[in-house]
């Protein structure tokens, strides 16, 4: 007989929506961790997502889910992390690993090392997947395989916490970068937070303008199609994330509407070498990112 | 021996890019025209077109390719409209039909009818379809099956021309809307030029940003790759369909201009439901939108 070599004896989860849950379930399933504790609101879901192998205790118990946890994973809103940490808190020892799956970073890690006072490692993480369906029973199996995670470790972070977070996630599947909090909301409220932003305006401009033109929804093609399908994403996340990383994003849509009176200007003055150089420089870049990614 | 009945004795394609080469590889396969002459610049690629059933004649004689066709198809981009009538119009009988597949409309058919002065009929059709790909050794088969197709009459144009080409498209498989010209590109210029706009303009703007963040390319998830596919449109097309729908892109500019405003001005002063109601009504436009198409 072998004996399973575990990551972690024991991992608790904040949060069983669909990130939560598909790392119970991974975590489980991949022999990561012996234990998972789903914390969550409502106790009476428990047994559902204990029969579905995405934890193997579930409850509000605090007591039960945090005392003798190694990692600890916050998979809650940005607005909510500090409370749970508060909650936590009392529970955690100095092995412990605290780890978050926020899209904004700054805010988070500057909050958690503050409740913490070095009782605990704080490391964290952003992994870059999801869907737009909410809910544990919406739980995908290998969901951070192949995804984009980045871990934001700061100088309050011990070295084993950090490296055993990233490991974490690679056993997990996914391709792991290391940042800063502060270049981590840089990068994301121009690649991700920005394009969101700027889906939604598309979207809220054409459907403003529809009685002028009837039948207009018949005219959309594959440029609409694509343009707007990150608008059916979560309002609720969504301004959250917005929210909680306001002066990047700020920052993002400045840049944006700087190229766009530049795009402006050229038509409105028919300078058509420039638009051509416009429309020449984003078709190579995009050609450019799309051969390294 | 049954006599297929055809809809055209001749059809002339002027332009065998994918656009004209997959119309004409359809017009024959499904029996809608007996001929097919290919009107193109470079001669020596006739025999292929020929041999790949593009057409069954192919080559650069006004003469042949015009003086017996009943319909002709202008397969070429806007600013070469005009050229191509004048070369046309020594040939053209009263009953011939015209027509051609430019993105833009009210210039093309505007300038067309007085260029034409009645000795034929103009009927302005624009199927949304296409590929990035170009060169009639990449045309598709059954490229305009399903697609949207709007076609244009006007005051001036004969009910049975107009008919004829809407028969046409609907033989070909597409869902064929009438609008005027001017509604055309409006609503175009709305649900297709504005998002690519958007979309060059946001490649444009992370692509500056790129140094500030080492690694950023690699943080790109499912949001960034939808928003910037379009960017690898050609240019030279695209330049062509804004400066040929100046005055409706820029008004729709101005609209989205407005409606980022709004959100700017949201997220600067943190107004927490109006940020929520901007996205929740997004969301059911777009789910409004989804069901009807």
């Amino acid at each position: 007989m072998t004996k399973t070599k575990y990551m972690f004896n024991k991992v608790a989860i904040c949060g069983m929506g669909v990130m939560g849950a598909s790392l119970g379930y991974d975590l489980l399933n991949k022999n990561i961790a012996k234990e998972v504790y789903g914390f969550i609101r409502k106790p009476e879901t428990g047994e559902k997502i204990i029969s579905l192998k995405l934890a193997t205790d579930a409850g509000n118990d605090p007591s039960k889910a945090f005392s003798d946890a190694d990692m600890i994973v916050l998979a809650v809103p940005t607005g909510v992390v500090s409370e749970q940490l508060k909650l936590l808190l009392p529970f955690v020892k100095k092995h412990t690993i605290i780890t978050d799956l926020c899209s904004v970073k700054q805010k988070v890690v500057t909050e958690s090392e503050k409740i913490l006072k070095g009782k605990a490692d704080f490391v964290g993480s952003h992994p870059m997947t999801g869907t737009e369906k909410f809910g544990f029973s919406n739980f995908i199996k290998e969901l951070y395989k192949n995804a984009t995670c980045i871990v934001t470790p700061t100088k309050n972070t011990s070295l084993s916490a950090s490296e055993k977070t990233i490991k974490m996630w690679q056993i997990l599947g996914s391709n792991v970068y290391k940042m800063t909090p502060g270049e981590h909301d840089i990068g994301a409220s121009l690649i991700s937070h920005l394009p969101h932003v700027v889906s939604n305006v598309l979207m809220a401009s054409i459907w403003s303008e529809k009685e002028k033109i009837p039948g207009l929804f018949n005219m959309s093609a594959g440029s609409f199609r694509d343009m707007t399908r990150i608008v059916e994403s979560s309002p609720e996340l969504w301004a959250d994330i917005f929210l909680n990383n306001k002066k990047e994003v700020l920052n993002s849509i400045k840049v944006f509407q700087k190229k766009l009176d530049l795009f402006t200007q050229n038509l409105k003055h028919e300078n058509v070498s420039d638009i051509l150089n416009y429309l020449n420089n984003t078709n190579k870049s995009k050609k450019y990112i799309n051969a390294k990614i």
